[in-house]
């Protein structure tokens, strides 16, 4: 199995690196990522400028650093390199991407989004963590984190993406202990109440600061299994966003008054 | 009615001062938008530097350009102007924005789904034009796209977002002439072959440039009413990726089995 590992925290993240090292295990893998942190860049590509690719060794570590977002990175090793890919691991990601709200601008399931796109398998992993070595110094957390890369890695590989699923998304709680559990549940609408603050420079010129609040999380969602059980939440995810293919309860006689209604007015 | 006009393309785009110009005839307008182009940023937001916001006028046309991008503009406008909006209208792009590969990295789209996170009803339009000119100097096309805009945001705002529909996304054709319609259509998968190409700078050294090839559009889909028909595609967007709320042929017993295997692994 040919694997490509790749992120959105950049070639320097040691996310990168435990997830290269987990991945070894199940065939050959090529790590290809950013060359500096994209956080936050949704599915962004870079149609405007050109973009650079080059090898690279840190510290015995060989990879291959762009100078583009997630999605170009996905691009790059896929078409610019010539190479094919079984499945796409993005990830470890420093800091969960639990709610849509989070997910639709995450870099890390972006580059899984444009796999999927593809046509590859893509799985995203993220932990709820503000430093690594958090984990890194935990020996149980990287035996649990290692067993469930492994694990959903392994069963996609083997079984391919189940009917109807895209990306699978994985989201790890702060602390992996003994009796850990994961556990299949959709991903909340929101984890944050949006803020925006404003400052003053020292030239007196105003300057914004976006951030977010955690609002409280709803039961049965990601943001709850990740933050409040301190369990494993697996999101299954759809890149199909059209309301006309889903079943659920979308109000079609409305939609049809309103394109009626536009086709009245030309 | 309170209106928000943005856009991707920036404040100098003639796209965004049409839309100001056909929503003013709905409400009371603001424009924020971002001070330069933000093509394929798609829900990219910035929380790692601050951003700028400021009243600027081109040539009579009063807008508040941010550095941010689509998605950090609705935030300044919405939280950091502290204004209410009743609706949110993102465009007119310079290009189409059909297929769901195109949606999930477009900044027009991203600023409509931002605001829908918001809880703001919001409304993308794209033309499928390469200059503003081919639309400008033809008062046929002017007359349309106003009529089709004012058309679906008065729908909206007089009878609210039909159920289960977060983001209307509207695609222009090239020419729009007499006897063009509206079609209610879902998004294609693809719109795009990508491509990547490698060329070799005057050092020597390696770079590459992404970009796509058009392929060849499935029938009833947003690519090809607007690319085969010319007519107007009407897309009905949720932002639920869930595939847990997809009553869709999704298999969920083999996501359940998924999770079983992890949980036999840790």
């Amino acid at each position: 199995m040919r694997i490509l590992v790749t992120n959105d925290d950049g070639i320097h993240s040691p996310g990168l690196r435990l997830l290269y090292q987990f991945a070894l295990e199940l065939g050959e893998v090529d790590v290809v990522a950013p060359e500096s942190p994209k956080s936050a860049t949704g599915l962004g590509i870079t149609l405007h400028k050109p973009l650079r690719m080059y090898e690279t060794d840190i510290c015995g570590f060989k990879v291959v650093a762009t100078s583009g977002t997630p999605s170009d990175t996905v691009y790059l090793a896929t078409l610019g390199l010539e190479k094919k890919y079984d499945l796409v691991l993005s990830g470890v990601n420093l800091g969960d991407n639990t709610s849509l709200q989070v997910i639709f601008s995450s870099g890390t399931l972006g580059a899984a989004f444009q796999a999927a796109l593809l046509g590859i398998p893509a799985i995203a992993y993220s932990a709820h963590i503000e430093q690594w070595d958090e984990v890194l110094n935990d020996r149980e957390a990287l035996r649990i984190m290692s067993a469930v890369v492994k694990a959903t890695a392994e069963f996609v590989a083997r079984r391919g993406m189940p009917t109807g699923v895209d990306v699978i998304s994985v989201n790890f709680p702060r602390r992996l202990r003994r009796g850990v559990a994961a556990r299949l549940v959709k991903a909340a609408k929101l984890r944050y109440a949006q803020q925006v603050e404003r400052r003053t420079d020292p030239r007196g010129v105003s300057y914004f600061w976006l951030y977010g609040k955690d609002l409280e999380p709803e039961r049965d969602t990601d943001v709850y299994v990740v933050l409040k059980e301190e369990n494993i939440a697996v999101t299954a995810l759809t890149l199909n966003l059209n309301v006309l293919d889903a079943e659920r309860a979308a109000d079609l006689r409305s939609l049809k008054e309103l394109v009626d209604y536009v086709n009245q007015s030309i």
